[in-house]
């Protein structure tokens, strides 16, 4: 067997470099490298730990019996707008029609520079903005083909026009699982059961808070401002973040009467163990029917996770809104212990979201693990376990044709059993070899000079230990199975 | 512990509805659900099935020491613009710029509906045309990160606004595994084995087609045409389906001479064993110092994967270009035997490719696997293994609170040990459940009813034989586990 030899480069022409530019305001010749902002490249170190959460998540997911969809990346607009919210339409990427986009465009639209109508005469398809929408679109769809209850799982990038900043993107992904077609709240206990589970698997220590959109309904009757719920739940939620002072000012300033926004102080400020806090909110929302229902579905939930052994703190918190207004049950919400980043997992329950497709009455619940602030957990609490760096366990080092030929030999019978293994390709400097296997973290070298070939021995060196051990050749699949 | 209980429609007020409507031309209420053109839903059938074939080229991958990265699915339009041809510039889908994209436009080139120009005004973004171009800026972007012989593989999709048509799509994905930094023809070689590996492991009879870019600069030297290099290329790949007297008549409008046209004939009409098409093509080639290169370097790769044993067979194809005008070296085209649709796998060796984005001299050698074209061999030969079905091995059926609580336990106990387990969330009817567990295929059922929560004993339904036995509760874990 011959083995090459340098293949020098070739130049036989310019018909082999790379056509031409043709373009109009691009650049391309040498141009500087560089991506979107807001979005990231992932090299292979962190693409492993990323595995490893999407792995740790996707073996959760499929014990319980989720079973995984996708979804195009791109979606009719017609889909994606209205569904966000006014604010959440902006932030949609819009993607740009094919050919001759002006033909039949309106040129008012133009000379008045109305961006947002011509946007929606010259763009048909937008990126999707979440997995929720997609799905319930998918769930219509697909009706006559699913099981119901629908258990599904899902695991793609989102895209979002957002000013970026530390650790917000404009693309990243999202990790859901979500079962329509079925009211029962079993699935909000599995759901939780679920966050406990992939958590625990990660090491990171967690707090559930949990809470019920009936229960924030119940209150808003309760203080007597039920067509306020949306201005009261958007205003408590973010009474971690201003204090319930300023949370009372807003409140005041959306037209919330002075005697309403002290009754509502104490429901806000509720405390004691889980229980104690059930109890006091029951006693609260007694004579409140919406109200009423909502505490005891928090009770069946919360007293069917503990009977189950959750790891998991769990809390309730009558101020979690999540600012999601399709939620009409259960809310949930979790945050990781020992690190101060926000929510790392939330989710809910909706009973209309497939309406607005024309499929009234499914009832769905489901979560949604936010990836990369779990990756920011694990990173700063160095909780990666050590197999997440490469998985090549020996490199052959090249010492020339005969040698690399001998090489290639035992580097097949390696990965016939199964053990990841790879030949320097190139005759290069020791040094340099070296250095690769070292910088890839490669936990082994393995030399074949003249007279190990000869010998049908080669030198393994263990590059953590900077032990040498000779082996035969016969002998390296078991050597390295052990 | 109690367990629900119906979680009936909340109507506590319009709050809870998905927000009104707020967008231009975007009809939304009760709309008949759809996507665009040229994408796809995967259903949870499909998924499995998928990701068969992504995790058999992942796992192949990591055995050969190929890396993982992933790029975003935006690139700067400046990085994918004049890298495709003018044809492929038409093909890219571009992302309007968000909020005021009309500021600053040159609005002459609305008024003359120059779509292209226009389009580069308002759109700085586009979706990835293939993995390739993203991967030499990742390069050249993270050349001071990067160990080199740089091993990556990349599982990710692409977009191309193509007309749709059977087995065509506009959302479609690619597996690439390349190597850059190494001109070594070892590498050609570990690609070809990855290639037989990963189709030896699929259950796919294929055959690998090789050419030397090298081989056809010769050939155009040789018949006295040096200039015509694509011309020729372009036009003698097309020879499988044309045929070569069309091959001809497009030569010759081409402008080459009759006398190159009839010196290319015996060339294109080489046969027999690839060591006897190797012989007479270095014959033809022999005053050639550039086809004789190209030869030299096909015989070394043929003669090494020879050596370590391929699957598959090995031709030789002098009329083989692919089309992309980036390669100088080896060529590879994979076609299966069995189903005749077009090439499966390909690729090939580019010298330059770093060099439009400021980086000369870097050799590269890369092959890409048609997911959606294997995914049709697969289903025609009806090779899926059947794990690729659900994965769910036990539902327990609902009969009530009291047996759904017991059961709970036992669902918790199997999915400690690994096994995938689900309870239905309803106590609906028992008709309903058992068909909901036979459209997902999942194999047992077990059945707590009244008797059986006293007796402490599940009755389990084999759904493939029909059969029933009864097993102890404390011995759930151990029979299903064998």
């Amino acid at each position: 067997m011959q083995i090459p030899i340098k293949n020098t480069n070739f130049a036989a022409g310019k018909a082999n470099t790379v056509p031409a530019v043709n373009s109009y305001t691009y650049h391309t010749m040498a141009q500087k490298p560089s991506i979107p902002k807001g979005t990231r490249d992932f090299t292979a170190e962190e693409m492993a730990r990323r595995n490893y959460i999407f792995d740790t998540i996707r073996d959760v997911f499929r014990l319980y019996g989720y079973r995984q969809i996708e979804t195009p990346a791109m979606e009719n607009l017609c889909t994606l707008m209205g569904k966000y919210g006014e604010e959440g339409d902006k932030l949609l990427f819009k993607v740009l029609n094919s050919g001759d986009f002006l033909r039949g465009v309106n040129h008012q639209l133009i000379e008045a520079e109305n961006c947002p109508r011509l946007a929606a005469q010259i763009c048909e398809k937008g990126l999707r903005y979440d997995l929720t929408v997609p799905f319930a679109r998918f769930v219509v769809q697909h009706r006559n083909e699913l099981q119901f209850p629908f258990r599904r799982f899902q695991i793609q990038p989102v895209w979002r026009a957002d000013r970026p900043q530390k650790g917000r993107y404009r693309e990243f992904y999202q990790c859901d699982a979500d079962v329509v077609g079925s009211d029962s709240l079993l699935n909000e206990v599995e759901l939780l059961q679920m966050i406990d589970e992939v958590f625990a698997r990660l090491g990171i220590r967690i707090a559930i808070k949990l809470n019920n959109r009936k229960v924030l309904a119940g209150i808003a009757e309760l203080i007597g401002e039920p067509d306020k719920l949306i201005d009261i739940t958007v205003a408590i939620d973010k009474i971690d973040k201003i204090g319930i002072d300023k949370v009372n000012d807003e409140l005041a300033e959306h037209g919330l009467k002075p005697e309403a926004i002290a009754a509502l102080r104490p429901i806000l400020e509720i405390s004691g163990s889980l229980q104690e806090r059930l109890a006091t909110l029951a006693d609260l929302l007694a004579g409140n029917e919406t109200g009423s229902k909502g505490v005891d579905e928090l009770r069946i939930v919360c007293d069917a996770v503990t009977a189950l052994g959750l790891r998991a703190e769990l809390d309730l918190d009558v101020s979690l809104a999540r600012g999601l207004n399709y939620y009409t049950g259960t809310i949930i919400e979790v945050k990781a212990i020992d690190v101060a980043i926000g929510s790392i997992t939330g989710g809910g329950r909706y009973d209309n979201l497939t309406g607005i497709f024309g499929l009234p009455g499914v009832s769905g619940v489901g979560i949604s693990f936010g990836a990369d602030r779990i990756y920011d957990v694990l990173n700063t609490l160095g909780l990666y376990p050590e197999s997440t760096a490469g998985s090549t366990k020996v490199m052959f080092a090249n010492f020339g044709t005969a040698e690399a030929a001998a090489s290639l030999q035992l580097v097949q019978k390696l990965r016939a059993a199964g053990i990841p293994a790879e030949l320097y390709p190139d005759q290069a400097k020791l040094k340099k070899q070296f250095g690769y296997a070292d910088a890839l973290a490669i936990p082994y070298v393995a030399i074949i000079g003249e007279s190990e070939l000869a010998e049908k021995r080669l030198t393994l060196k263990n590059m953590a230990s900077g032990e040498q051990m000779s082996v035969a050749f016969d002998d390296i699949v078991s050597t390295l199975t052990n």
